[in-house]
């Protein structure tokens, strides 16, 4: 009954001002997973890698208690790999290789065990992957997904379809700004939230991330991170942190999903302070709640008047 | 002993994708005194016009407990104008026109009955401008200022100068880039505040704003507007909620810095709900409180754990 997770293995080739590493652990999926596994014990993984993934990130998953019985590994087939730089102020990035491999066949399949999972995170590939996880799960009760501008632009009547059926979109401003053709944020949440998703999160990279529900808009701050190494995977860190800490409380109070918000918030921060998942790998959950009190201290004000 | 603002007076054409308004009133004295006209009662105000600014114009600060005594009148002269264009989201703006006209040969005089003002608030103009400001003051002990990236890029020594004798700089997160020649936002507020200001506030614009003192980095939401008019002088609209509401309470503590940046973030949210000035000559501190509490809200958890 645990917590499933589907999206990107990828070996990561990372250019920043700072250094470069390459093939290094990447994926939504390892990211998203990684996070949430400080949470809620046994992530159920779902996804597709090459016989050329090395076994140590295997092992080093398992290590996180991420179940990887469904992993599809395609004897002969190469990993999906990508390669990004970032500039100066590394809020701008560059793709500079796409390849997808084994990922451009994917085709999810759900091993029965994880069919009863309540709650599903949908980690940004095609939306009409993520609808056929849903449509293989037997009763998930709370479906949290993420996208990208790629599939807004390519493949907008299939993600419309799949909003429907999710309870959370969690997508950064330009995302938004783009799938509700309205540049101000507010009223973009509004449109979004129309087409489906209960609950919106609109992540802002250094500005931090808002909660939009039925009657709450939360905003949380961004943590003031002296050294950032390496922005990669910090939206898929933010997810797998919400919807970890969710599964843990089994509270979907709207109290309860600003302090998932927090606890994203805080993953995310752990992500960039490495390169690739190293950030992720070390932590404890003592470490963790250290950093969300320290979100909070950041907007804490004794009231007056 | 009251609160002194020194800066522009002008007349501003605005383009926004909504509108087009000419020769309304701007400059950063005017939106700095108003909004601080709602804490501190008479605003000292040292600025300078032309035979041509409209009488109507200093009625309504006049009838904002704005003392024009300062205000220089020259006979013959025209005033500072300035156009500016909003692009489709609001967020970047270009400047068609500056005509500096009397302002070109401003020499602030601050009348003797300003002298002993207490708190000081320095809009953006040249520093050597604020430079003399300072030099006339009896006693000043909270100094306030803004500046921009034009005397970041060409008046650095001069702005050097100043930010010695300055308790807090209120500058825009590109501005404070500039001026530490350092992308990360922390460790630009570490360099810059060695320069001087014992306090730093960051504003993000749509992104609410940044405190930096000694043991204290606070974060303040922006407020989720749905309808953003003119984004003209929100800036300075902070500036005077910030210091207006520090004057009015005379406590310096960090957590009542805290309190005045939301009182500051909430008269710029007043300011760009209309066009010029108009967003902040209808309010009363009532309305002021209740959006202040507002702004506690948006960023406001139950804590856990």
């Amino acid at each position: 009954m645990g917590l499933l997770v589907v999206g990107s293995l990828g070996l990561d080739t990372v250019i920043t001002p700072f250094d470069k590493i390459e093939d290094a652990l990447g994926g939504s999926a390892t990211y998203i997973s990684l996070a949430a596994s400080y949470f809620s014990g046994p992530v159920n993984l779902v996804g597709v890698v090459g016989s050329d993934f090395p076994k140590e990130y295997m092992s080093m998953l398992e290590n996180h208690s991420v179940d990887l019985e469904g992993l599809q590994i395609i004897e002969g087939g190469k990993t999906f790999r990508w390669t990004g730089k970032y500039h100066y102020d590394l809020n701008v990035r560059d793709t500079l290789v796409t390849d997808l491999n084994v990922f451009e066949k994917f085709d999810p399949v759900i091993p029965d065990k994880f069919k009863k999972s309540k709650y599903v995170c949908l980690g940004n590939i095609d939306p009409e992957l993520q609808i056929k996880v849903l449509d293989q799960m037997e009763n998930p009760q709370y479906i949290v997904c993420d996208t990208m501008n790629y599939w807004i632009e390519g493949k907008l009547d299939k993600l419309k379809e799949l909003l429907k059926r999710v309870h959370v979109l969690i997508i950064n401003d330009s995302e938004a700004r783009l799938l509700a053709h309205e540049p101000n944020l507010i009223k973009a949440s509004k449109k979004i939230r129309e087409m489906g998703p209960e609950t919106l999160i609109i992540k802002k990279g250094e500005h931090g991330a808002m909660l939009f529900t039925d009657d709450t808009i939360f905003s949380a701050p961004a943590y003031p991170l002296e050294m950032i190494y390496d922005p990669t995977g910090a939206g898929d860190s933010f997810a797998g942190g919400f919807i970890g800490y969710l599964f843990k409380t089994r509270d979907l109070s709207p109290n309860n999903l600003k302090c998932a918000v927090i606890y994203g918030s805080a993953m995310a921060s752990f992500c960039v302070e490495q390169f690739s998942t190293k950030g992720l790998e070390e932590l404890s959950y003592l470490t963790i709640q250290d950093r969300y009190r320290e979100f909070l201290n950041l907007s804490r004000i004794n009231e007056t008047d």
